[in-house]
């Protein structure tokens, strides 16, 4: 059974996910070889090699889990936190822990192997983030869960072991701390100015326009002032909004185009990278959440010093926003 | 000029060091080869290789940057930061910045190019350590500077570019974010009971024995309760102290040895992992600290998980720490 343990002195959560059944020897540097082809559980055809879909975009009259799908969604096989049971919280001396209670679910984007949000239509990512948007809706129904982190690790150097293009959602017990941060520093900013400071930010980046990659009506891509990774790059919509699944539907629309045009641009001048893409959102926990501002943050893994900063929690970048944008804002689409 | 700037959300400092030389092609993944033999710059007979040393401990009668050494500290090649000039802070618009002062060196901890932690004699280990002290010394008196991060990348996985063995120290003007978490969970256990939290982790961690990997007369290598990655490791001073360059010598000589003992205890179960090492100390601008407990954190780079991680700032270790402490305990040294 997993398990939720918080770090006494920066109150940090972390999911122990304690698999025992290796040996020593199995804790060495896997070299990930990513799955693709015939021994993909992702393609069409090969839905018997998934746990059954809990949500799927699939032609009239088909069945589920056959043939017919444009997009499914199915818990994880080697799910990080365990969906049955209640939340068990205990102290353990001066520690804190709970049982490892949360859905883990995978969005298998496009039953093709070969599409990727940075080719595939626009109609078709739109798809994906409604996908999203149906999961939470449905997760937050769970009153266990207090977080929903919306995820995509792409290629192998960001963590992804399949090569299908596929998303995650992991609904948590605890607001990761990440999210914990950006949200106290929001409130903080609104307690001070009745402002939101994600707001504020688009409204001096448009002003100023050295940070802004590329916008449309519903969303601003910026690189953020203070990166910590080069090309990191955020997908802000302009109108405010806490949550992602409360946004109006053209902001769907909008965000489908951005983000594919923001990952070609990536993929033309950084040669296809790998990225991690998380959505921020206000946690169900907050009543309001009104000083809070979701939107997207897209992070290309370009360097080798991503193991000095896990470590340090200290980052060093190589490349200012400034330069990152002007490389993408010239990319020719 | 490097920079340093604020997220104005999170109040997260990060360097922009820009490097404005590269063009867009530049910007790929660097697949590090690590760089040895003759061409290192830090192998006995190539001291004109690196810049002037600021310190070495060497053979009475020997001349600076010439032969006769058993550890040179020199300043970075390629700093991330800068050491001339004064600190211009800035504000732009709402957001913070400041020029990119600090000081950046590299401890070589050795002549010998094939010599690690885990194989070098105790003596020449403390060496490293003394090293350390006396570069914090003397860079305290420089009252730009807030807070030094000590820390080492062993192995290209860990963001290493030189194989032969070397620590790195950055004098900041601000206080890195891990660490500052750190202090401000340190002081709040403190002021609501007068006890520091880390002295109550070690009592805690002594008495129910899970996730002790061994101890000495000073020093006790636990597993944290919620470590971050598989099989990360603290090694604790035994007795409190706010600062590692305060410490008694004969806590060095017990870090030394402990420190050797578990890089060798996770060289066996592990292959020989790639790890980072900080050193989390007080900061300078806490005018006592006592709240605080200096420690070393030891965090063997073993997953791909690096990459979600660093993206989301949320951890799923696969390893329990007891597990950890087992498979560390049961080495044969």
């Amino acid at each position: 059974m997993p398990e939720l343990r918080k770090d006494p002195v920066t109150g940090l959560w972390v999911i122990i996910s304690g698999d025992r059944q290796r040996r020593p020897n199995d804790f060495r540097i896997e070299h990930s070889t990513l799955i693709g082809g015939e021994h993909c559980p992702f393609c069409a055809g090969h839905e018997e090699m998934t746990p059954p879909e809990v949500l799927a975009f699939r032609a009239f009259g088909s069945s589920p889990n056959g043939a017919g799908w444009d997009l499914r969604v199915v818990p994880n096989k080697f799910p990080a936190l365990q969906v049955e049971g209640d939340l068990d919280r205990q102290g353990e001396g001066m520690f804190d822990r709970m049982n490892g209670i949360g859905a883990h679910e995978v969005v298998i984007e496009s039953p093709e192997h070969g599409q990727t949000l940075a080719t595939m239509p626009e109609a078709h990512i739109e798809r994906v983030l409604w996908a999203f948007r149906e999961r939470i809706v449905d997760l937050k129904r769970d009153t266990r869960f207090r977080f929903i982190l919306v995820f995509k690790n792409h290629g192998a150097a960001a963590g992804a072991t399949l090569e299908h293009s596929h998303s995650q959602l992991i609904a948590l017990p605890v607001v990761p701390d990440v999210v914990r941060e950006e949200l106290e520093g929001a409130r903080q900013h609104f307690e001070a100015k009745e402002r939101c400071v994600y707001c504020d930010i688009l409204r001096q980046e448009l002003a100023t326009d050295r940070r802004v990659v590329q916008e449309n009506a519903d969303i601003i891509a910026v690189s953020p002032y203070a990166p910590r990774f080069p090309f990191e790059t955020w997908l802000v919509p302009r109108v405010h909004g806490a949550r992602f699944e409360d946004a109006p539907r053209h902001v769907y629309e909008g965000l489908a185009r951005m983000l594919k045009s923001v990952l070609q641009r990536m993929n033309r001048a950084l040669e296809n990278p790998a990225y991690n893409l998380v959505i921020h959102s206000a946690p169900f926990s907050e009543p309001r959440g009104d000083f809070y501002h979701w939107h997207v943050e897209v992070m290309p893994k370009l360097g080798r010093m991503a193991g000095f900063e896990a470590g340090t929690g200290f980052y060093i970048n190589p490349t200012s926003p400034e330069e990152a944008t002007q490389v993408l804002r010239n990319v020719r689409l």
